[in-house]
């Protein structure tokens, strides 16, 4: 038995500004996500799924990779307990989990997806789900909250550690640990209210490559001394009711770039987000609704997934307001000002780790189905 | 609410001769076009359209790269008024906007071509085709014959300009218009004749990247003076029932290689095509139907879509005859004569920007559906 | 007409071990196939076939890539007589036509396989398959035992020979012939018993690229002498009703590396393997299916996949069992100790040409639907 499901999130036009490390010059419309789900049912103990992404760039743009292609085993016909083989999302945090056709923000935030950058990775997952709490996640996802998907109440699991698409490049797995659960406030007389809250933990090592840099702190190809990561994280999300709050925070250690020392060492890192939402119904009369939010994010710690795992300081405020137009259509527009080291390009003593801050505002169109 | 539909276009065997630039030595089997189409309405507004194409040369053949990937929003239920948003064909030209399945012969002509090589670029479209006219267009495919698509009788859009699947490298945006009219000859007692008549018009500045070529007129990497680009075009079609004409002509001015002066700079340009067709119904007693024709093109001017954007001079006859064995199937063999300027390898004195021709016959099995 | 059919073959997680060069350190979980099938009846006689396969490594891992793609063009309605035009497997060998669903060890054997790596072509096929050898195979595949598929009782092709993805380098086509007959063994009292012999031979002209390399045996980059390949092979198959035998041999001469000569030239080449398994039905009381097999193989010849074609020589002893749990899901745990030439890395004196041989242990979990 086989069915086929789609869905395909387009963000676009994006017309980006300000002269900001991370958006940078010489932009015009682009294509940000473009993907189709192949998804099945074979029988009632296991399903497939297999999603590629048709906006990667490899050399040129929109090449057709993999982000999603994994199995699902559950051992009862419930499925309270699965176990999850292939490429999907390591369960650490809970916007990272959160899907971009749910997530409210343009991006993720930065100290939480640093853990896990891209969210994916090839590995062995266990779930545990009890069938209530799987019943109040779809009552939500119905009156239309930004649910994170189900992941568990507690997840487990092993997974490479070298990023989504990446070869293995050691030995080593990483371990990861998630646990979550959504409390409905109607014993407090806060009838249909749910506040969920939930503690993360991970801990691996992984072969950063190294190449050559230049800064102002220093330059040359970096040695690598430690390559071990850990780090806890907590999350608790009050679901827009209409008033909705959302916050994450986690610290930990992990793979650093020194520049003064030219290497790679292991150094602390910490930081999260606030968010503050409110959601309207019915807007202009239409069953359209919107979200109005503001953001505040921070982190001070190593980027692993660039090379040589430099460190960034990110502090940002952004606000916004999405605007789902219908269920395929959404708009988004939002107005940040962030301050942020720039890591992308490494070979100038100019830019390489200077913070760079600016305004900018950005416009994302979206088509789901 | 949602389908899926099919369209693959493998022509092949491709047998090839002649040492000629864009044809070449060491030739076998190859794959032109293998290409699926995903597409859906999501409610009566909306539709969304993917079509990935799997003969992509990345390093080794056959990746899967997107080449369109759009979302039409009509603004009414006879969908006279359209936005499209995304990667889809720029409207310049009417055998550019003609799919490969429709198209009589086996290459675009250059002239129009090098508009928007690939035909294909990121961006926003409007296009507005009264109810009568999608009709007309509609009643014509009916009867087999080939039409440019659904393009609006008028349209008008802003894009990218660097090309299709390539990342946009300033902060100017293209410029395009398009407008044709199909016009039944029923009043002047030609019943059933249609003649399509319209006229193009684009404007905009692209970066075009430089690299270093030897040519017996110079050598270099050049310079690049002005980026800007403007042209205007005209077409006129007469559909083959069963004796029929189509011409294209345009003119401007773009970025084109002056090797003497080692610069990029504004050239004209100018060219285009006139081709005969005629339709034979009911071959061999059977419903395949056969369509002989001859087409000459000429074009004189800048070929943007590789380093420097040289320029070309083409002069071309090509004779054929494609027999429609059903729906299906479709063998096309061509005889062509033709002259044009060699500019793929551009390192090498005695190749590059040299006027190479040749006589050759192709083959080619195409499969629909 | 059109329908859309799936098969994924997604073998993970391989947990590899031993300092092999075809194994190697540093991995962790794989995917080694992730393929999707596209296919449909357009008429009675044409139908086309898809298949992209989304575990290419191209730089980063898991690109789409095709695997087949090819239309089948048949004379009659029983389709004893078709044409096969496109990307498709060539017709060498019994293990390279049988797909990695059906095969019962985790690799094809070295010796038939360097005839045809990646077993696909561009080309053009013909096939006869009798209507009661069409039926014989179907009876065998609904008692789950392992057919190669249906690539004729006589097969005859003509291709690129350049291997598949790879663009075609010289005007030489490879030839190629298959047989093969399934004899019914009733007619000795042995009734359902089935033995499977043939016999194949090819040959053509490639051009192997050549490149830097470095070896205790010499070093440089090798002069192409003589491109030219032929080979011979037989196959038997004794179909495990519950007991089995499969062994298939081949000998011929291609371009090989001499490092002392520092040349490509014509060398012999010969090998084979021998392969038996029992089946067991219903295990442990249920509806699944175990397999052990035991598979020797060796092969001393080129390898022409790789660059400058170098020789190797492989002797390998395989033991292993599959167990089939049901039609979606599939283990299979393997240990193997083998002895083979190191040819990936080709530019370490000490390891290029190298024998190194080990013992390890993998497993794989196979998805099938």
């Amino acid at each position: 038995n086989q069915a086929l499901s789609g869905d395909r999130t387009a963000g676009e036009p994006e017309l980006k500004s300000v002269g900001d490390g991370s958006i940078g010059n010489n932009q015009g419309f682009s294509l940000r996500r473009v993907r189709l789900v192949f998804s099945g049912d074979i029988n009632e103990y296991i399903s497939l799924y297999l999603q590629p992404d048709f906006a990667t760039t490899n050399g040129d743009l929109h090449f057709a990779q993999l982000r999603d292609a994994y199995a699902d085993l559950a051992f009862d016909k419930a499925h309270e307990y699965r176990i999850r083989a292939g490429q999907s999302k390591v369960p650490f945090g809970w916007e990272n989990l959160q899907s971009s056709q749910n997530r409210l923000t343009l991006d993720r935030d930065d100290a939480l997806n640093s853990a896990v950058p891209s969210e994916r990775d090839l590995g062995l997952f266990a779930y545990w789900s009890p069938s209530d709490v799987q019943k109040l996640w779809k009552d939500l996802a119905k009156k239309n909250l930004k649910t994170s998907g189900d992941y568990g109440v507690l997840g487990l699991g092993v997974y490479n550690g070298q990023g989504v698409n990446k070869a293995e490049a050691n030995d080593n797995l990483y371990l990861v640990a998630h646990s979550t659960y959504p409390f409905d406030l109607g014993f407090m007389g806060l009838r249909g209210q749910v506040v969920e809250v939930g503690a993360d933990a991970m801990s691996g090592r992984f072969n950063r490559s190294t190449s050559a840099y230049t800064s102002r702190f220093g330059s040359g190809t970096p040695t690598a001394r430690d390559n071990s990561e850990d780090r806890v994280g907590v999350h608790a999300v009050l679901f827009p009711q209409p008033f909705g709050l959302q916050a994450e925070w986690n610290w930990g250690a992990g793979p650093t770039l020194n520049p003064s020392a030219n290497r790679i060492e292991r150094q602390n890192l910490e930081g999260g987000y606030v968010q503050a939402m409110y959601k309207i119904d019915n807007v202009f009369g239409t069953k359209g609704s919107m979200m109005p939010y503001v953001k505040w994010q921070t982190y001070d710690g190593a980027w692993k997934g660039v090379a040589n795992a430099p460190r960034v300081n990110v502090d940002e405020v952004e606000a916004g307001v999405e605007y789902q137009i219908n269920k395929a259509l959404e708009l988004t527009v939002a107005y940040a000002t962030m301050n942020r080291t720039q890591i992308q390009t490494q070979t100038t003593a100019a830019g390489f780790l200077q913070q760079a801050s600016g305004d900018l505002i950005r416009t994302q169109l979206q088509f789901n189905y």
